[in-house]
């Protein structure tokens, strides 16, 4: 083994023995320490506002509205661009949004802790279908349902949490959806169920009467991607467990803001490797075509990063149905991956390969080597603000940013 | 086409297009006439008393000691003995039960409606796993639950069924479980969480208290088989509309007491044709070998007999870790179910299949030519009565009565 393979190799096993536990959930503002003020966090990598996609641009000026801090669109517009409101990327505060992934100081977040290795990370509530702020949809409709998610829905997650002690083991969560059907990024049918079941007996006992137990029971039993957040913020700590390895090259980030890709690796430190981020190549809803679509938008990559979502396809042949391709399409698509990455995981098995561990750690030396570009299972984003979304798909970042990568790793372990 | 498989043709597609709702739940001796009185309902087809296996026997009298009728074990089976006590297959009488499947008066039933052709299934509350009576044990810890169960849990699971005002579509249900990996027999975990989550609004809304509607929410969701007996009931309503057309050879029941299997065939009336009920082949519990295992009990290939359970195995790939075998093991028992039966399920699909229809209708004709009999998954009690449940595992039912049914086919109708 060289020493790189040896850094792959402690890099992988932090990451798959990191153990994400739900502790609580809270205010943005409360945990985060840079939402004390005003700010905005976004998915993806840095972005100057003259870049910012449709979808970003709408939804951080939800986020304005949201916070009270302008009273419509055009002022909120009007306060992100002379700079009265700056921005900075989820993943450098420990945080992962999904889509435009804005997060803004009074929202609640998921505060999730590795208890491996104690790194934490956090992630906002999941808005469910329809029009939503994190597809850049910002109307009052979007801003109401916010409201109830943030002032109503999220206390009580938060007093349930906290009454039942114990915290919701993600990882474990993850295992058993993988083997109902989810591949926990695009499809997280199975574990949101799971979630809501666990947290119901704690959320009865906590809500003030039961119209309200009911509402919040409803609501994340309705939406099959309830649990997407509280496990992209436990991918985001498994990932970050990874992180900082000297020598490794391990992908230990990939995120898109609607105009880049960028991918972070272990051993090169904080820099992002940044390239035009795709348009996904997928179904969309009635009335929209791929000329209606954003290009590839989200933190929702720390899934696949962290060895599930598009990865684990072959654990969900049914979501062929909703990212479009057929079953043995999805078969094919986790075992390309196994091409790329540097470990089978050690909890997240596939029924229909056997139990095979889902390929995890992708090294970006095998990615420019073989040519093969980590696979993306993605929703799709209308590419104004204030739409919302149009359909899902399959996408893969640039290969371009993996070979800079490759390059500065030459330049500051080669040399 | 014959004149056969032009009725067998009749009989699939009514088992296919009945649509059974989940309607409401009620005491057995308000919706089945017969309990009215001093009456038990058993698995399988009719059995005197000499013959009645173990497991069978402790849920009988686990039942006599739940209504008080006895006082104790030994007065109970005296009861049973003498005649004050009579007994029915629960197939006689609409209704369907797991393992020993005994149902008397006091306890609630499931009540399902088949709304295409209006008749009408019923199924108790299922247990759960441990020491229960539907594997024969009646410890008081087992009839503490049975009274928690039925005087608890049952109100509140009607209450909410009639607030709710529309029912549960099971079959809707089924078809979003295969999808989410079960198979709707051994495996029902999905189902079983999904209905837990659907009811749930409900529950909080008419529990009288927090704690009451915590503790049923906790009771269904820890329960991977809270669905099973809705799932059978409904299976039940579709197995019978596709009883009693004239001329066909297809199998609307299969059923076991724990010593003899029986069918039944839709064109020959209520008749049984029975033999002996297989062992098992399965995985064991920790301190349990074959040599405990009871013969093949219950009424759960009611499931087989309408397209799910063992046909859908390929569905399910995640279920050999519970009854034994491989993934492909799965694959190959759904693809040769396929060579038996006159359908593929207009409702029922399965994503690693390419969404194929699982094979439904089990033309007797086929099973005899061929010489392939359905498969069963199931659970394993104890051969004696007062123990439980000691693994999972698969059987299938003897050739034999296949044979004798074609045989009495060929009397009725080839003369």
């Amino acid at each position: 083994m060289t020493d790189i393979e040896r850094a792959n190799q402690i890099a992988v096993e932090r990451m798959m023995a990191a153990r994400p536990i739900l502790r609580r959930v809270a205010r943005a503002a409360d945990v985060i320490p840079a939402l004390r003020g005003r700010m905005l966090l976004h998915a993806g990598p840095p972005i100057t506002w003259e870049r910012v996609s449709g979808p970003l641009r709408g939804a951080m000026i939800g986020a304005c509205l949201y916070e009270g801090w302008a009273a419509h669109a055009p002022a909120a517009e009007e306060l992100l661009q002379s700079g009265g409101v700056p921005w900075e990327p989820c993943h450098h505060h420990g945080a992962v949004g999904p889509m435009a992934g804005v997060t803004s100081p009074s929202m609640q977040v998921y505060v999730v802790e590795n208890v491996t290795h104690g790194n934490f990370a956090y992630a906002t509530l999941n808005e469910g279908y329809g029009k939503v702020l994190r597809y850049g949809a910002y109307s009052e409709e979007v801003l109401a349902k916010l409201r109830w998610m943030n002032e109503v829905m999220g206390p009580i997650l938060a007093a349930a949490l906290e009454l039942s002690g114990e915290g919701i083991d993600i990882r474990a969560l993850l295992a058993e959806s993988l083997h109902m059907g989810d591949e926990g990024h695009n499809r997280n049918k199975a574990g949101s169920i799971v979630y809501t079941a666990r947290l119901a007996p704690w959320i009865v006992r906590v809500a003030g009467d039961k119209e309200t137990a009911a509402a919040v029971l409803k609501f994340l039993a309705d939406n099959a991607l309830s649990v997407l957040n509280p496990v992209m913020a436990a991918c985001k700590a498994m990932a970050d467990a990874a992180h900082g390895v000297e020598g490794s090259t391990l992908m230990t980030a990939m995120a898109r803001n609607g105009t880049d890709l960028g991918i972070r690796v272990s051993g090169l430190g904080d820099r992002w490797f940044t390239g035009p981020a795709g348009v996904p190549d997928g179904l969309y809803f009635p009335g929209f075509t791929v000329a209606d679509a954003n290009r590839d938008i989200g933190d929702s990559t720390i899934t696949e990063t962290a060895g599930i979502g598009a990865f684990a396809m072959a654990a969900a042949p049914a979501i062929v149905t909703f990212v479009s391709g057929t079953p043995q399409d999805a078969i094919n698509a986790t075992l390309e991956m196994y091409e790329i990455t540097v470990a089978e995981h050690t909890a997240f098995s596939i029924p229909a390969l056997g139990f095979r561990g889902t390929p995890t750690g992708v090294d970006i030396r095998k990615v420019v080597e073989l040519g093969i570009t980590p696979r993306i299972n993605t929703g799709i984003a209308h590419r104004e603000a204030g739409v919302g979304q149009v359909g899902a798909g399959l996408v893969r970042p640039p290969l371009a940013v993996f070979e800079d990568a490759l390059v500065a790793y030459a330049e500051q372990y080669l040399n």
